[in-house]
This record gives structure tokens, C-alpha cells and sequence, in this order.
């Protein structure tokens, strides 16, 4: 941490449907065990964990191995990480504990799709109440709801219905917002 | 976190040479690969990466398979912890980051000896700069420098020469210091 900045401004980014696109890995998980797809417009504004007609599954599958491992991006994501990294100081915080078999997975995943990302800047936890940054990118409220800092409202099926957080709908906007706030300082 | 008692004291409690005793465990290492039984003497003041003969041997038991899963405990580490459980919210924060190996490890190795805390108020990080606690109990003062809250030093020989933060020789020293913490309110 020689070359460490002191000043610079901080930003706490959750991966699992922030930077990883869980929602369509369950859709596949889903399809592939019960031969039934379903439809995006049946998950809104319906927690993750009972939103398929199966109530067990999504709880099945995040303790399956390979699920963490093998999750794909959200559309945007890398090119957006680096780009914040330019002007912030960018940690990858998520609530990776209550899965342990997925600790070792979200690191491998980290280091095939954000190799640029630094083993410092990683965060595995529970209670995101712990984490210090001036700002927290993320789609569950239950994390933003005790965040200390700006909590930024990323959007996802399950949290269509939030409205007392600040909503970036994607990586666009969300560097649109960073980009505004860049000019104004 | 239906319970969650907002105005609880935080203390963020290091593992390694903290909670866990990785200097007997090198040492037992070194034994065991070498035949050499170090003297803890020779340890004194010295950083733990290089105070070893062979100069490559920490490193590579950092590396290795089963090293934190067997690491032995800190004397009075359970009932100190459990102690200050009762008055404060306690959070174990390790650097497991570096060693991508170690999180399932030391995820396991807590369940094993501390049962009693949940994955909730587990953290493994790089930086621990991003962690928002009242104290922060280390034993490296790379942790405890950039640390917001009030830094205590716990001690291991390889800092016996460290004298800008409150130093607390063992766990009892650190039940006495919070029991007066307590008194004095």
C-alpha cells in the first residue's frame, strides 16, 4: 500500500447481481432441473429466495457447488469497474459468508472476469454494517438500509417496488451519476 | 438481524496471531520440515515473513494446505471472546484475502472453536482500511495504522518493538482493559 491515497473517495460494490447476473443463473438453474422456464415479469418485486414456483430451489442451488463459480456478468459491469477505479477507490464487498463453499468460487470468479481488481480491495462478509466507504452499490436494502455512507440502489426483479434509495437501473447510469458527480466537485 | 442493538460498542477482532496462535505453528512447521526447533527468542522484533533461517518457509506453510484449518488457539482467545460478547458487538476481521486457500479453512476453523459467532460478524478482507468498528484488536500495525476507531496492539514477538499504539500483552490484559472501558462509562 505504498502508493496508497489517502483522499480519494471510496466505493463498496456488491457482486451478486451487481456485478454477477444471479437472477439469470437461476432462470438456467431452474429450466435445467425442472424443464420449466420461467418468465422475468413472474420475479418482480418478489424476494430471490421464493420467487420460483419450485420454493426450495434458489436455496438448492447457491449450496451447489459451481454455482458461484460459474455465474455470468451483468451486462456493463467490467468495463464500468475499471472506469470508477480511475477516479475511486473501488472494493468489491460481498455477503459471502453465509455460503462458505462459495468463498473460494467468488474469489476464482473475481480473478477470471476482474483479474485488475487487487486481493485488498476484496471483501467477503455478513453484516455489510462493518464496511466503511463513502458510497455502497448494491440491490438488497437490507445492506443499504445501514449504510453509513450514500447507499445506491442497483437495480434488480426483486427490488422493483424500493423507492427510498437513490435507483441506478445500470452500469450506464451508474457511471452517469459518478461522471455528474465528478463535474460538480 | 430482527435484534440488531444499534448502539452496541463494535470491536473488530484480528485471527491470525490473535485468535489464533500462528507463531507456535511455524515453529512447529519449521520443526517438522527441518528439524530445527527455532527459539521463540530469535523471533523477537523480527517481521514473521523473514524470521525464520530459511527465509522461504513461512511463505510456503502459508501456502500450504491445512495450515490455518490446524492452526492452535490463542491462550483464553474462546472465553475472552465470549466474554466481550455479552457487552459488545464482536466482529472477527481477517486479511484471509492474500490466501485464497485459507478463507474455507478459516471459515471451518471458527465453526470449529468458535461456534458461538455468527457468519454474520465474519469478516475476510485485504485492506483492512474499509472496516467501520469502534476498536480493532491486531497484531500487525500495518492493520492497526490506518484504522479509524481506537487501535489496540496485541502482542507477538514480532512487534514487541512497536510503542505508538496501546499495547495489551495477552487476553486477560484485554478483558481487564475493556472491563474498565465499562466502569468508566
Amino acid at each position: 500500500m505504498d502508493e496508497k491515497k489517502q483522499r480519494r473517495i471510496t466505493i463498496a460494490v456488491d457482486m451478486d447481481g451487481v456485478l454477477a447476473d444471479t437472477e439469470t443463473h437461476f432462470i438456467k438453474y431452474y429450466e435445467e432441473e425442472s424443464g420449466e422456464k420461467v418468465n422475468r415479469n413472474s420475479l418482480l418485486g418478489v424476494p430471490e429466495n421464493i420467487a420460483f414456483p419450485d420454493k426450495t430451489a434458489v436455496r438448492r442451488y447457491v449450496h451447489t457447488a459451481g454455482f458461484f463459480r460459474t455465474l455470468p456478468l451483468i451486462r456493463g459491469s467490467v468495463s464500468a469497474i475499471k472506469k470508477l477505479m480511475e477516479e475511486f477507490d473501488v472494493f468489491i464487498v460481498s455477503a459471502a459468508m453465509e455460503f462458505p463453499l462459495s468463498l473460494f468460487e467468488k474469489k476464482q470468479w473475481l480473478e477470471e472476469h476482474f483479474p485488475f481488481i487487487s486481493w485488498k480491495n476484496i471483501v467477503f462478509c455478513g453484516d455489510k454494517s462493518i464496511i466503511k466507504a463513502d458510497y455502497l452499490i448494491d440491490d438488497h436494502i437490507k445492506n443499504l438500509d445501514n449504510f453509513s455512507g450514500t447507499a445506491l440502489l442497483f437495480s434488480a426483479s426483486h427490488n422493483v417496488h424500493v423507492n427510498h434509495h437513490k435507483r441506478l437501473n445500470n452500469w450506464e447510469e451508474m457511471l452517469e451519476y459518478f461522471e455528474a458527480l465528478k463535474q460538480n466537485k
